[in-house]
């Protein structure tokens, strides 16, 4: 039996692994496809204190190494149920775990336009977080696709940063808060171009040129780059019957404990304020650390870890 | 004039710094010390995800490297004066400074015993966080001193790790929770040592030996970890006049925000459950967001940023 079982081998779940680890507990992380997560398939992380600049499949593999060698067991396999209860079940595509603890660290995946090459762009010009890679368009002319709040917000930063911003949305009416599109009106560097829909990614191995469509009509469009702010996808399925989520379906936590006894939550799966590296890590090292008090609360209450 | 001046140059600072610097905001943080902060003497870094481990100095010669590289201004000079308003002035050693917001990332430090030698034996032996050097002392014999809920909860999380945890405290009660003393019960390897205090430290490089005198006696106990669990002392005495404090003097925020327009929180300064260096940088990310939003609305309010 283990101690903690984690559900997610991104950044949040692989943080959590290695505080526990120094803490003598007996750890496993459950990851489904690519250790790191998101992360792994970002070119360049510059806002990561401590790397002036580091590839995302580098820092990753960082991580791995850095939990393994502590000792955590790390697995591909793709967590299927969790059954709730003093001691906890896992099935995977693979067997059946059990511990006293659980760490949600599943993480949420950007959505896309589905179109043919955009996952082939992803890092090389399409982009979805402006605090991580805006920077990287400094001068240049860019898209922000989408119309609530987060792609306001992305246009407004990306003003400060770029010669012009297109802000495309299939809509009339923009989803945002009034102080966001009043900030808007007064930046002269950012056209919005409302009913309109990106049909097309153009480009050799950098993204170019898009194409949207407008009332019908197909109009040319040179960025290097494009945001899209069209929203997320919690991976919280798996726990929906388990846990409060959110009308947006991240898991209800304030502190990254739940109201499920030995069961917290870490990283963007999470309902909060900022999704970054940086909180996700500190997401993993709170979980742990109530973890940790758990384990030891249990353990007097009955007599043994 | 600024956009944005940050008080403290550990990394949550810097981590603010950066992320408020990418947004393209000018920036300058004022540390008075040593860039870094606690975290500069800390020989060895090994729960921050990313690096397997790394040399306390080295990791903040990249956190100074990576935010001058973006264009923060970095400079040594103690803030001596905080000017709230729309627009905030900073006076310190050595001029006057302006800006719109202001983050407050002025840390906390250990209590220390004011011992001859403790400085000295501080990374060699001498420690104060168990979840960042706990692991360092696996399988060797430590003393906590302290008897409130941090000494108790370092002594718990040693004795998975240690052969023989001493305990030691001045006083004739633990001042903890019930769970956690009656967790300590259990626990065969930890001796509490009552009416205990410790009056010197011996070694020759690294810790060896402590002397403690209980009831008028004195006792040589050979240890090779000493985690001092008495208490931090926020660096908070700048904002006493301006922002609300705990009863410890660490100032309160939920979410690194406070009730001062255009001024925020980061770090160890901030009344919250983990100080750890993966929630510092957390913190500075949240409130160089802020800042940015601030900024944005302000600009939309005033015209001009």
């Amino acid at each position: 039996m283990y101690d903690v079982m984690i559900i997610g081998g991104g950044p949040a779940g692989i943080t959590a692994g290695i505080y526990c680890a120094r803490a003598n507990l007996k750890t496993i992380i459950f990851e489904r496809e690519c250790i790191g997560g998101q992360i792994a398939s970002t070119p360049s992380i510059q806002n990561f204190p401590g790397f002036i600049s580091i590839n995302g499949a580098d820092f990753a593999s960082n991580l791995y190494e850095q939990a393994v060698n502590l000792g955590v067991d790390i697995v591909i396999e793709e967590v299927l149920d969790i059954k709730p209860g003093k001691v906890k079940t896992i099935i995977t595509d693979d067997g059946e775990y059990q511990a006293k603890t659980v760490i949600i660290a599943t993480g949420a995946k950007h959505r896309l336009l589905n179109l043919p090459n955009e996952e082939k762009f992803i890092g090389k010009g399409i982009s979805f977080c402006t605090s991580c890679d805006g920077a990287f368009f400094k001068g240049l002319d860019v898209a922000i696709v989408g119309g609530a709040n987060t792609a306001v917000t992305n246009a407004l930063y990306m003003s400060n940063l770029c010669r012009k911003v297109y802000l495309i949305y299939h809509g009339s009416k923009l989803r945002c808060e009034k102080a966001l599109f009043d900030g808007l009106q007064e930046k002269e560097n950012v056209e919005i171009l409302y009913h309109s829909s990106v049909v097309e990614i153009k480009g050799e191995d950098e993204l170019e040129e898009i194409v949207f469509e407008k009332d019908g009509e197909r109009h040319n469009l040179k960025v290097q780059g494009m945001f899209l702010s069209i929203g997320m996808n919690a991976e919280t399925s798996l726990v929906q019957n388990i846990l409060p989520l959110s009308d947006k379906k991240y898991i209800l936590s304030d502190d990254c404990t739940t109201a499920e006894q030995g069961i917290f939550v870490a990283g963007d799966c999470r309902n909060k304020n900022l999704r970054q590296l940086t909180t996700a890590v500190s997401d993993g090292a709170e979980a742990a650390n109530f973890a940790i008090h758990y384990l030891e609360n249990e353990a007097k209450l009955v007599g043994t870890i």
